[in-house]
């Protein structure tokens, strides 16, 4: 792999040659690194919802290259009075943690032309039940503990490479505050 | 729907019945609430990994239910340099608030006799890719902002709806800080 006149750099499966040039662009003109990203939901019944997902904007564009929308469904398992015909949200905040720390290590890396040849991971996350139902006020209802743990098969050392992953928006987004606002409307 | 003896009461497609005993077994024995999930992720190439969701513990027993995992994929759109072939980490970060913050609605007003016929959602996040880029130090990596707009048919009022709603773990999880510990080893 050698960075040379008329040839794209492939590192960890990203393109490198292209990725910076989106970064330079971005740095010119910062208004460009803004993006919106967008979900649908619909209730179907008890704990089962659905959403969809497709359109988002960034780079001073509206994406249209989505053909069809993602689609994923969330349930509760039988022992919190659901159906099982998903994952519940927590477990797919999980799945977002995972697959952001992931992606950003190795875009990251790419970046700096430090080869990943695996990478795999587990999560846990501690939730006490007490605080959604409301039973306590002394308990959060969310996760109150969570733990990342990565095997990276790398030439790199393992600070470095932490060093990488928590440049991850959903690493921010689950471990620091976030103004949320919600607007309900009845009909 | 009443409430007779012999007679399980249903609303918004929650047992009722069984969530009020689950509600009460954790009340009088608190460490019932103690609930563990869990997500395994391996990375395939560039932007592109996928997640398994399965086991996880809860009212003091490891459950059992879940002949199959449950597996997402997570990609980053052609924009971002990926190949599309699922929705991107902070996408699934929306669909689980979503989802989180509807089922909370649901459940809460089930089980104060609140019937909910219809429930719809959209959602926006805004985030200024410089801070994962590293371009700024003043930008943050993940969203700075999240909306959510919910649609409820129901005769409850909005703001009634709202706190049963922000009773959410995921809305907590965004919303609030959390510890998250990363252990990183290589091989």
């Amino acid at each position: 792999m050698a960075l040379t006149h008329d040839q794209t750099v492939i590192t960890n499966g990203v393109n490198v040659t292209e990725l910076s040039e989106t970064i330079e662009a971005i740095r010119r003109r910062p208004e460009l690194g803004a993006f919106q990203f967008r979900a649908k939901n619909n209730w179907l019944d008890g704990g089962h919802n659905r959403s969809t997902i497709r359109g988002f904007s960034g780079c001073g564009m509206e994406d249209d290259t989505r053909a069809e929308p993602f689609v994923f469904d969330a349930d509760e398992p039988p022992m919190l009075h659901g159906g099982d015909k998903g994952a519940n949200p927590v477990e797919f905040v999980l799945h977002a943690l995972a697959a952001c720390m992931t992606t950003t290590m190795v875009y990251h890396a790419a970046a700096r032309g430090i080869e990943i040849e695996a990478v795999s991971s587990e999560l846990e996350g501690d939730l006490d039940m007490r605080g959604f139902m409301g039973l306590s006020d002394d308990v959060r209802k969310g996760y109150h503990d969570v733990r990342v743990k990565m095997r990276v098969k790398s030439n790199a050392n393992p600070d470095q490479l932490a060093e990488l992953a928590t440049y991850s928006p959903v690493y921010d987004i689950v471990s620091n505050s976030l103004p949320v606002h919600v607007l309900i409307e009845t009909f």
